[in-house]
Parts: C-alpha cells; sequence; structure tokens
C-alpha cells in the first residue's frame, strides 16, 4: 500500500555512498551471469510524475554494459489514436534471452491513466487488470524475471518537484498538462494505484521506493535488482506448470467424426465464390472505417488447400488493408523471447485484415510433437493462447480460426499428384511425408487442440475440405457472417 | 513522359481474358523460381489518386502464393510529424531475398506530393531526388529486381472516377481533401510528376500504364513483370560494381601516425567528466524539444574501451531519450535483405540518441576480411555509406563517429589482464586472440576506412585511448561541441 514514508533514520552519507557503489558493481557482474544463464529480465518502474523513475533508472544503468540492457519508455495514447491491443506496445519490447529491459512506466500507467480520463469505461478497465495479470504471469511461466518497482511521493513533495521544474526554463516543458491534472487529482490517483497494485500481485509482486530520498531509494532499489537476480540465477530457469482456466468453450467434434463428403457442384461454386467476394470486399470498406481488426487463423493438414483457400479470400480486399503471415519455424531472435511474441509484433491495425498462415497453435501441434518445446510449455499453452486471444476479442477484433481438413487418403492423392507433376514438385518435401506418417500423433494433438481452444470469442471452424471448392466456399460464408455481426455490433458494444 | 495515351485499337475481350489468365499463371510459376534464386523482388507502384493502382495490384496478386508477396502502402505524413529521414519507411519496407514486395504508392508520393504542399523546400526536394538515385542502385547492386510503374490517368478521367466515388455513399469517404487538392492542381502534379520521373531513371527505368483501360492495364503490367523477372532470373543476382563519388571527405591520418602518448590526471578527469556530463545533459534536453536526431557511432580494436566510453556518454542521458544499438553478426532475416537494411530499422526518431556499438562499418572491415561479402561488395560499400550519411545529415542528424584507438601493446596488457582476473575473463575469448593476429590486414582496412568516410557532415574522430579516461574526455568533448554547434544552427538549416 502506497502511504507516506517516515522520515528514516539518517544515514551516514559516505557509508550509503560506499553501499551504492558496491552494488552497482554487483549489477555489473551480474550482467555476465544473466548474459550465460540466458536470463531475461524485465523491470517495470512505474510511480508519480516527477517521482525520479527515469533518475533511478539512469543510476542503476550507470556501470553496466549497453549491449545488456535496453530502456523502453512506452507512450500512453489517447484511446482513439491507439491502433493496437492494449498490450501490444509493452508485449512487443519484452527483453530477449540474457538482456534486461527497464521499462519507464508500462501497462500500470496504460491502465490507470486511462480509466481515470474515463478513454475507458470501468469493465475495459477491469479486462485490462486481467489481461496484466496473464501477461505477468505469462512471462514468469517462460522463465523471465518480472521486477515491477512503484516510486512513491507526497502529494506534498510532487508540488515542490512540478514547481521546481515549473521555474527552470530549462526544465519547465517538462512539465506535462498530464502531469498537472495527476498533481490536481492525487488522491483519486493514489485510491487507483493502491487498487491496481493490490489487484495485479499475482505472478509479481509490487515493490515501493520512496521517491522522496533519492540516494536511499537508489540503493534500496539497487539492493532488491541484485537479490532478485541472485535468487532467478540460482534457482534457474522456472518453467511455469499448466493449470486450467474457466473458458467459454464451445463443443467441438472429433477430427475422425467429421463427414469430408460435402461438394459444390462447379457452377454453384462460381456463383457463390463471385457473391460472396463482392459481399467481402464492401465488409472490408466497412470494418475499415469502423477500425474493426480481423484477424484469420488458417491452420490444417499439408496438402489440405490453405493457400487457394487463402487466395481466395485475399483477392476481394484491398491490399493495402490487409497481410498474409506465412508462419514458419521461429527464428534465433524469435526463440530468445516468449513464445507469443512473434505473433503479438505481427498483429494488424485496427482496420486491417491479418491473415495468419499457420499460426500461434504450432506450439501444441509441431513443437508438442517434435519436442521443441517442455511438456510444461505446450500444456500451458491451452490457456495461454485462450487468454491471448480473449485479450485480442476485448481489444474488438474479431477473431476466426480454420482448420482446413481432409482425410489420409486424399492427402496421399494430392501427395502423388505434386510428385507426379513437375512444376508443382516444389510444393512437396521430404517433410511432408515425415509428417504425414505421424498423422495419427497429429490427430490426438489436433483433437486436443480443437477441444481446448475453441472459445465463444475466438471459434474453430473445421473447413471439410477434400472438395477445395466446397472448403473455400464454406470459408468465406463464415468470414462474411461474422463479419456482418461484427459491424452492426459493434456500436453497442465499443472497442475495448 | 505522360501524356494522354491515344485510344489504342479494340482488342478481343475474350483473348485479352485468356491472355491475363496465361500470364497470371506464369508469374504463379515464376514465384517457385524466384524463391529459388532467392531473388528479392520490389515493385512500386505511383499514380494518379483514383487511378487505380489498388486493383491493379490485386490483380498481379490474385493467382500468386501470400506466403510469397506483401503489399505494403506507405502514408504521406504532414513533414512536422514525421519522426525519420525521408526514405525510412521505404528502407525498412524492403523485400528479403525469394520476395516480392508490391508498394502502393512510395517515394515518388512521399517527395512530390510534400514538395507541392510546400511542406519541404526546393533543395530538399532535390535531395529527395539524389537520395532516391541512391536507393534504388543500392538495391538494384545488391541483386534487387527494382520495377516502378506509373499508372496514369487523364485529368477528365480522373474527375469521373472521384465523381463516381464521391456520389456512392459506400466509397465517398475513399475521397480525400488530398485527392481533391491534386485533382484541382493536376497539371502542376502533370509536370512534377514528369520531372520527377525524368530525374529517376538512373538505376530502374518509370514504366507507364493507362489507367484508364483496365483490362489492358492489367495484361500490359503482368507482360511487364513476367518479362522482367525472367531477365532477372538468366542472368542472376547483379552484384554492382564499385565507382567513386565525389564527397567532401576530410583528410586523416595514418593509424600509425597518431600520438597515443595523451593521458589525463584522475582529479582533472573528475573535473572534466562532471562537466561534460552536466552540459551534455542539458544538451539533451535541448536537442529533444528541437528535435534534433543523434548518431552516435563507436568503432575500435578489441579491448579499446569502447564500453566504458559509451557509458560515460550514455550517463548523463535521459534514458527515455537514447538506445544504444550494439551491433553483432547479421542475423538469418537480416542477412537476406540488403546490408544496410538492419541498420535503417534501428534509426532513432527525431530529438533522440542512438549510440551504436559497432556500426555498418562492419562491411569494410570483419565483413571484408573475413570475406563475407564479396569484393564489390565491400568495394562499394565506401560509397554507399557516404550516401547513407548524407541521407542522415540531410534529414538534420548529427552524426559522429569514433574510431576507439590502441596500439598492440596496449591491447595485449589488457587481454593478459581480462585472462587473468576471473571477473573478466568473459570479456576474452578465442576469437579476439583470432581477431589479434590480423591487427596488420585490419590496420589497411581501417586506414582506407577513415580515408574514404570521413565527410564533413559526418566525420571521423580517431581517439587517443591508451589511457581510456582521456579517451572518454576527448570524445564527451566532441560531443558536446557539437551538439552546441547543432543547437545554434538547427534555426538557419532547418530539418530537411
Amino acid at each position: 500500500m502506497l502511504k507516506n514514508f517516515e522520515k528514516p533514520k539518517s544515514e551516514d552519507k559516505d557509508a550509503l555512498k560506499a553501499e551504492i557503489k558496491e552494488l552497482k558493481e554487483r549489477l555489473k557482474m551480474q550482467q555476465q551471469l544473466i548474459r550465460d544463464a540466458k536470463l531475461p529480465v524485465l523491470v517495470l518502474v512505474e510511480g508519480w510524475a516527477a517521482a525520479g523513475k527515469g533518475s533511478l533508472i539512469n543510476e542503476w544503468i550507470s556501470e553496466i554494459d549497453p549491449r545488456f540492457y535496453n530502456v523502453v519508455s512506452p507512450v500512453v495514447l489517447p484511446e482513439k489514436e491507439e491502433r493496437y491491443p492494449f498490450l501490444y506496445q509493452y508485449a512487443k519490447s519484452i527483453p530477449e534471452n540474457g538482456k534486461i529491459m527497464f521499462m519507464d512506466s508500462g501497462w500500470m500507467e496504460g491502465a490507470v491513466r486511462k480509466y481515470l480520463r474515463r478513454d475507458i469505461t470501468k469493465d475495459q478497465y477491469k479486462a485490462r487488470i486481467r489481461s496484466v495479470n496473464e501477461f505477468e504471469r505469462q512471462l514468469r511461466d517462460a522463465g523471465y524475471l518480472v521486477l515491477k518497482i512503484f516510486v512513491h511521493i507526497s502529494k506534498e513533495e510532487q508540488f515542490r518537484r512540478i514547481s521546481a521544474l515549473r521555474e527552470d526554463p530549462a526544465t519547465e516543458w517538462r512539465v506535462t498538462e498530464d502531469d498537472l491534472w495527476q498533481h490536481r487529482e492525487y488522491d483519486k490517483f493514489l485510491e487507483t494505484y493502491n487498487q491496481f497494485m493490490e489487484k495485479t500481485e499475482e505472478a509479481a509482486k509490487w515493490h515501493i521506493m520512496d521517491g522522496s530520498r533519492r540516494k536511499m531509494s537508489v540503493r534500496d532499489s539497487l539492493k532488491l535488482l541484485v537479490k532478485k537476480i541472485d535468487k532467478a540465477l540460482e534457482e534457474g530457469k522456472y518453467n511455469g506448470e499448466p493449470f486450467e482456466e474457466d473458458f467459454p468453450l464451445l463443443s467441438m467434434p472429433k477430427l475422425a467424426e467429421v463427414d469430408l463428403s460435402p461438394t459444390i457442384e462447379d457452377e454453384e461454386y462460381k456463383k457463390q465464390l463471385k457473391k460472396l467476394q463482392k459481399r467481402l470486399s464492401e465488409l472490408h470498406n466497412i470494418i475499415y472505417r469502423k477500425k474493426i481488426p480481423v484477424i484469420l487463423c488458417y491452420e490444417g493438414w499439408d496438402a489440405a488447400g490453405k493457400g487457394g483457400n487463402i487466395r481466395r479470400v485475399a483477392y476481394p480486399l484491398d491490399p493495402r488493408g490487409f497481410d498474409v503471415m506465412p508462419i514458419a519455424s521461429p527464428l534465433p531472435h524469435e526463440l530468445a523471447r516468449q513464445y507469443l511474441w512473434r505473433f503479438w509484433i505481427r498483429l494488424p491495425r485496427t482496420g486491417h485484415v491479418a491473415i495468419f498462415d499457420r499460426t500461434w497453435y504450432g506450439r501444441v501441434m509441431v513443437e508438442r510433437l517434435e519436442g521443441f518445446c517442455t511438456e510444461n510449455d505446450w500444456k500451458r499453452a491451452y490457456n495461454e493462447i485462450n487468454e491471448f486471444e480473449r485479450q485480442l476479442t476485448d481489444w474488438g477484433a474479431v477473431v476466426l480460426k480454420f482448420w482446413i481438413h481432409i482425410d489420409p487418403e486424399t492427402q496421399l492423392a494430392r501427395f502423388t499428384d505434386r510428385q507426379n507433376t513437375p512444376e508443382k514438385q516444389w510444393k512437396i518435401t521430404e517433410e511432408d511425408w515425415r509428417n504425414r506418417d505421424k498423422w495419427p500423433q497429429y490427430e490426438v494433438a489436433v483433437d486436443e487442440m480443437l477441444e481446448k481452444t475453441s472459445t465463444e470469442n475466438a471459434p474453430w471452424f473445421i473447413i471439410e475440405s477434400n472438395d477445395k471448392k466446397y472448403a473455400r466456399i464454406r470459408t468465406l460464408e463464415i468470414i462474411v457472417d461474422a463479419l456482418e455481426r461484427a459491424c452492426e455490433e459493434q456500436l453497442e458494444r465499443g472497442l475495448v
């Protein structure tokens, strides 16, 4: 709880200085250990305007090697100018393994300020608090050391500091309208900060520093950093246990139960395709203007017809308003961060469509089966993904997920055709044949995935694709239908 | 030259349709070849508002696999909102090897519109034309296929289209104020487009399409694409020859001539350090408000004291306003693009400081000596780098480059010390010793680099660092001095 600190007993200045020096030296030494242990460290620094967050960070970094840390200061944009989900700018900045990132104001400021400004509703604010807990837990479970510090000063102290800044022409410009507003509303902020901190200690505790005693807070915060890093290094990289959260799941059939016989006549296909594409084109205009983000996820068997399906969906879209994201194996700099990072950075802006050709579900399919992550990792992922997708739909996104489905016989026929047709040979590799051998294992994984991640807000659709044309029409129908509804609902709901 | 097209002889509709279909099929086939040949393809589409650029791109991509292309539509921001250099948003979007990128309006629109709006002066406009030629040549020389298309319609045709868009409530919003202004000023635009095209054909020619005949222009542009791609595939990846451009070079001493004896007394060091850091802190405030971007480049021998030097410069800076960019070996996705790409994307925003710990000069040092690029590549790089840095200083950036210099004996002493001190051992690797063996070769490369790339606008400074403290004071002095001047000059000069 934030309260005015008691006047501490005065300390010997030289002793304090020596202590700080020694702690800086230790932090400097830890850097190498952090690097060797590939430990990612995220230090969030929140606090009052003029409390001295920046200069605290400056003290910490003064001795450490600039190659191993990074300071980030996200901007709090007015809600109507935000083009990305709430956590986006924090999620995209997370450090890679072996590095420290200091964040000067982050998700606490981003949520509290907007709530008090009434940029967001109470419900939206609550959703943000929940997503903060999810975000911090996901980082912790992926082995991140997340350290949260709040730099506290009293209203009187803030008054003195803001006045001093304003009196000096060289620093006057640093005091913003927002800061003055915070000062006027100090009590309301105090209450809300307290609530926020109380509600966001599930995965990482808050540590409060007395901003009015500069040297002491430098010492205390350095002590905290050094201690927590030592502890993290000693305990080794944490690998979070899976656990079950309650999501509104839709009931899904097992793949083996799906009837793959539906087909469509050529004439009917052409007619429907034209009609649906025309409507999709119109809807793209509307979602662009209404700033609804759309995220289409494609997964499916090799040779199921994902590519052709995506092309038919993309064709009527204005190329300025959509992107296809082909997802391959993660690159080294992607592997060095929490696994959802590479998807966070690929999210569309509001009003845009992102088509993911393969997705974050690789975690519970190929990464699970090939042992590219631990059992804890993929088991945890069902929840983590549900949370991630809820954060997207809370933001106002339409999230649709397609499993493009065929049976093994159809796959064999298509593989053989590719093998025997010179201009298609590049589409078939040894790996495809190897994956085919693992069909039964994949089927188990896919069934489990569909069962555990088809939520009301981000549903899965199994698309019968033995007849590719039928599959395209089905997919287009589902997209058009969902966008129609989103365009109607949006006024009621408002963007989160 | 843009002129109204003559009415073409009418063509058989079905034949045209068949032709388009066949061309799309060929483009689809070429994708695989582009991928195999690792050819990067950049297609720039410029043209009049409402000329149909978007729908043309849409036709091209309708049959190709979305994993292999990308459509980008850069925004023309008002100059005062621009936080990055002119070419930044184009340079950061260049495709990687084996992929096609379609850019819907790009550097032509970005330059012409701002010039006609008087957002930039005539001189700034000229500088942009020059940088466009440099940019296109650099891409070509790095093996890119750069294709430039202009979609032309007459003033009458534009009137018809804009009117049609405005009459339909579903499309009315698409006509912007800017489009109406262009239409009113059609003749001025026409003249300027013509001039721009005439002046930017050095590395890549313009191809004009008749936007008023949709089907024909689809056919003609597809034909062009297919032909140019075939040609590029046939000729193999181009590797540009080096050539000499005239830059205002500063005379630099050979490294062997540098007197490394200067030292500084401890007392004096502390006094100077404090004074200079204080001033740097004040200057950081001013450059932040004046929106001057600052780029500090560090190169030097291993163990010369780069890290400690950077720390002393970074310490007084507000951590929210600077970033240290440690530059390691390029990652796969960086190697897959023109080599300056990874530096473009790391440029600071206006008012921010970027400290590069190692830089783009790796090209003419380690990459040259270790054979990581061709001889043409590193020989071309001197010019390419001078051009790149001129683009940065044209933008208004302060660019300072430091060669942190020691002699081989000092290096040996420091290496040995690191080897013998447990907490420093991580700083010394086998590779450092191997590099040390190549001191003479490196010295030749560094001398050549200093000779060829120390320009008036982006000078090199050799920093005597046998005494690290002396080196830090020297560097700080140079930085403070340059920022003082930049703050004074900026009003006269204005940001480009």
